[in-house]
């Protein structure tokens, strides 16, 4: 099924720069295609019509193509979030109101350039994850018309599967955003909870709720995080974006990462599912990581106290008051996931946070030394005619490595893997600490590439990967002197929370003197007459990098070292000033053996 | 009232070195002194005889005193926290049961080794600001016989102001913590939620709850939060301490520091209580802060939920089952004040979490651009014969400044501010972001010297203040060129919401070079051949600093800078290979005298 364009966000703004296509003939040709395609899919429960869209592009008439990041990209819209004018269902008719604003995400796209297509069906209040709970119709997979599209964010997925749109906007409570990504060949990013705004969604739980975007690629996905993680006074969740999550991701992981692994892995038997899994983990090593084995119980622990504990009050909140006058309004299914809700009571609620936070501690406690986690996306893909059969369990089956993310507060992104023996494509998730969304973004990109999927539309991507390094929630640091490990200054690192992540040597261009008090190093950049110097490279949680800073005594500060791959990180560097008195070791090769030599 | 010994940490650990005094002396002494005192004040509830003492009194015989940080200190512990052998009663005789483990706090105390006199007295159940609803007798003032020692933690305050023990532990959920603080002439601290571990603490709620600490002077105050605020595996909402927060206050804040003040006060009619506080605020300018009226309505908004909204769950999840059993086990007051938990579902609690987040979003925000905030500490003192006549109306006004605190997730010190005509102690608060305990305690030290009160047991301290820069959330950092107010690059800190903190110049010890890119200036320290530079001292969030020095391209990077006024701060310094080709522009003083020059 090729798509008519290549709408990746980079080929289309190059199109239109060149002039080979106008938003006006892509957003009519994707117009009919989805009218021609809603039958078999039913993606969409609204598409705008030529009036509606009209203003959207009157708006970028006479507008030059490179003043605007998204101009003229579609896109898609989950209809549980705003688009003014229009009606949001949520997929529940008798729920439906015409919103008078546009959401805070809908309209920073729309300012960017972005086009609007449509709201896309789901779950009925995004409330279950696989697409087939609506009243606007079951949402077949985009690939395989025997499995469903996933959902509950299912008419997204299947807007960017199938070429109507460049990227879509979901979300994510329980995994809405990454199972249908998974099902459909899609990087699916649930970032972390507050970074894109919900003022204007439709809540499922406002405690957990993350607007997501499904995209072909992850590196449109960071572009898209990139241009509008920023805080909202519209929504009291927000949360500032720290810089170094902020720019888009481009760079790779340095070699040495330790990435989770489950002790335990849950495939229901697919022995398909399990090997691909594993594929995907030796992906990971091949890019330079370190798989380290994860206790798994307290995260599946976490995972149910989603539908068992209180948190299903947060859905009634907003679907209750309907349920009580128009009992016949809401699907069965979900009329039967919130039935427990009123009985509740604050104390039981209390009780749930209390032990969802001894979760959290000991799930935190798991992932300090460790860069990301990898998991399957879901334990192996369930069948129409399964989920007919038993629609809860293998609704919960498709949710085993997805319902813990937001309770815990993690960041997280469903990558393409591999497609199946019957033609059905397969993900994984990379999740981590909060605000690590850009590093799992540049992971994820490697992981894609390496993989060498098609994408949507039969095109494939380059295999190139960059050469800088990925930014983190923790700065490389090189270290030459009193710092390395085990000596008299590493401590200093080690109070802090960082971690050693190798031990190499800088480019040849560096001459290391002992300074005149004999304790520490002074490393000094020399073109000419320079040497190779063994160093280390540590990573410190940026929150602890200031104070760390602030502990380094004259003459010596942090600038940048070049190391001998040609990579240019952080590092101390030392002012000319305090070299009188220092005596030249660099004929030693390092601070490591002149203290040796000098014992 | 003058006590037999200075218990100041400092002043008695020189004492122990000295061997002017031993730890059995000085507890025998203070024991006897406690059950002199008991009939008047009703401090302990539980004092430890002389056998349950020994093992703490032995297990410092034959240790140098120098050895243990708190050699020989002697503390007590508010009723509700755990010493092992000894009854917690939480002041509920009903309730009590022997603990069969220290507390964490106790347990590291004890292992630092100071000496656990006793149990002191408290509200029932931590439940109250005024320290008389305990069936273990009222607590009144410990100068004033017509006033309140105040509560939750009323014994704790007065152990420590009748000068029975060095410090002592109390625990604040409302306020606890502070009010009694300043009813008695003593700083109470109430760091961070989660910096010191509540293991071992009979909950009030357990999600607000914090452990307090009373003493004479802030310097204590940080001295055992530098000793004690470390990340507790028993304690599911333990939180590690950035390093920034961790070491032992001791220096003084920046000129130009913002301070908060309410643009409304309430003192509730009483004059003298409004001219101490604006006596406060005007000693906070002197010492170079710079007042900000500061909408107050959302902090009010925020206290009223907290007895109004569900948390008195999270009390009846700890006092609810006693009295179902037993009614008449609790206080009709404290019932009185759990009447309406049982009630709420969870649904309204959700709700009301929702409403708390959203005046935490505008809190927040008010507290952006400030360093701290003063407010007084209550509105006026109330008497106990008006604490008799409307116990829960006069208990409320004591909590007007305070409720708000734990649910915001904020630092707070009551620090002592002035006497009041009719000799009783008046104190304010100051209080901050979370993990800026140690700055405000530079503050608070700086007040108190200032203020030059009596401590309890007459002496005072020194005026002198620490030349060194308070330690903060926010890194002070010299900037020289195009980081400048207004310049090319200043947005790389203004994206990363960095302030000015002022304009000022170099030590006379540094040459100025436009580097050959003629973009950034290279200053170089040279005391010889030196002068003043024009530069502007910046506060970056910790959170940022790493990522701006990530973006700081070679041959720059971040050192140390001397000021004019002597004081060392980070700031940018240069590498010497990055002088070729460099211009001297030393004599115009400053990047933006030269920028000017060469237009």
């Amino acid at each position: 099924m090729m798509q008519p364009f290549d709408l990746r966000l980079d080929v289309l703004a190059q199109a239109y720069r060149d002039g080979h296509l106008s938003p006006r003939g892509v957003i009519a040709t994707l117009r009919e295609r989805a009218l021609a395609l809603n039958p078999e899919f039913n993606t969409f429960i609204y598409l705008l019509s030529a009036a509606e869209l009209e203003p959207y592009l009157a708006a970028l008439d006479n507008v030059p193509p490179e003043s605007l990041p998204l101009y003229g990209v579609p896109f898609a819209i989950k209809d549980n979030i705003d688009l003014a004018g229009i009606p949001t269902t949520a997929a529940c008719p008798a729920f439906a109101y015409t919103a008078e604003q546009n959401a805070t995400i809908v309209a920073q796209l729309i300012a960017l350039g972005a086009v609007p297509l449509g709201k896309t069906n789901l779950d009925q209040f995004a409330t279950g994850l696989n697409g087939t709970r609506s009243p606007y119709g079951a949402c077949r997979n985009s690939v395989h018309a025997d499995y469903p599209a996933g959902g509950s964010s299912a008419g997204s997925a299947l807007a960017v599967a199938l070429g109507l749109a460049s990227f879509a906007l979901g979300t994510d409570t329980a995994g809405s955003g990454r199972v249908p990504a998974s099902l459909n060949n899609l990087v699916g990013l649930k970032a972390t909870k507050g970074l894109i705004s919900t003022a204007g969604v439709v809540p499922a739980c406002r405690t957990l709720d993350c607007v997501t975007f499904f995209t072909a690629t992850a590196a449109e996905a960071s572009r898209l995080l990139a241009l509008t993680a920023v805080k909202d006074a519209r929504d009291a969740y927000s949360r500032g974006n720290p810089a170094w999550n902020s720019a888009q991701a481009f760079g790779a992981p340095q070699p040495g990462f330790r990435f989770g692994v489950p002790a335990t892995l849950e495939f229901l038997g697919c022995t398909e599912s399990e090997a691909l899994f594993y594929a995907a983990k030796a992906r990971l090593e091949s890019l330079g990581g370190v798989p380290v084995t994860l206790d798994f119980t307290p995260f599946l622990a976490a995972a149910r106290l989603l539908y068992e504990g209180p948190w299903v009050a947060e859905r009634y909140h907003v679907v209750g008051p309907l349920i009580e006058k128009q009992p016949d309004a809401v699907l069965p299914v979900i009329k039967a996931v919130l039935s427990n809700a009123p009985s509740t009571d604050a104390v039981a609620t209390f009780d749930a946070q209390y032990r969802l936070q001894a979760y959290k501690a000991q799930c935190d406690a798991l992932l300090t030394d460790l860069d990301c986690v990898l998991t399957p996306t879901y334990p192996r893909p369930v069948t129409l005619v399964e989920l007919a059969d038993e629609p809860v369990k293998r609704n919960a089956d498709l949710g085993y490595y997805t319902n813990f993310m937001n309770l815990l507060d993690y960041a997280a992104v469903a990558v393409p893997n591999a497609i199946m023996a019957n033609s059905l494509p397969s993900g994984v998730t990379l999740f981590g600490r909060a605000f690590t969304d850009q590093y799992l973004l540049s992971l994820a990109d490697a992981m894609q590439r390496n993989a060498s999927l098609a994408l949507p539309g039969g095109r494939k991507m380059a295999a190139t990967v960059s050469a800088n390094a990925a930014s983190h929630d923790r700065l490389a640091l090189v270290v030459c002197g009193a710092h390395l490990d085990g000596l008299a200054l590493n401590g200093q690192l080690r109070q802090r929370g960082a971690t050693l992540l190798r031990a190499t040597r800088s480019a040849p261009h560096y001459r290391l003197y002992a300074l005149a008090d004999g304790k520490r190093p002074g490393m000094v950049r020399d073109e000419q007459q320079g040497a190779a110097i063994a160093v280390e490279v540590w990573e410190l949680p940026h929150s602890e990098v200031g104070s760390f800073l602030a502990a380094i005594p004259v003459p010596l500060g942090l600038g940048k070292v070049e190391l001998e791959d040609g990579c240019w990180l952080s590092g101390f560097i030392c002012e000319n000033y305090g070299l009188q008195g220092a005596q030249e070791i660099t004929s030693y090769g390092g601070w490591r053996a002149w203290l040796a030599s000098s014992l």
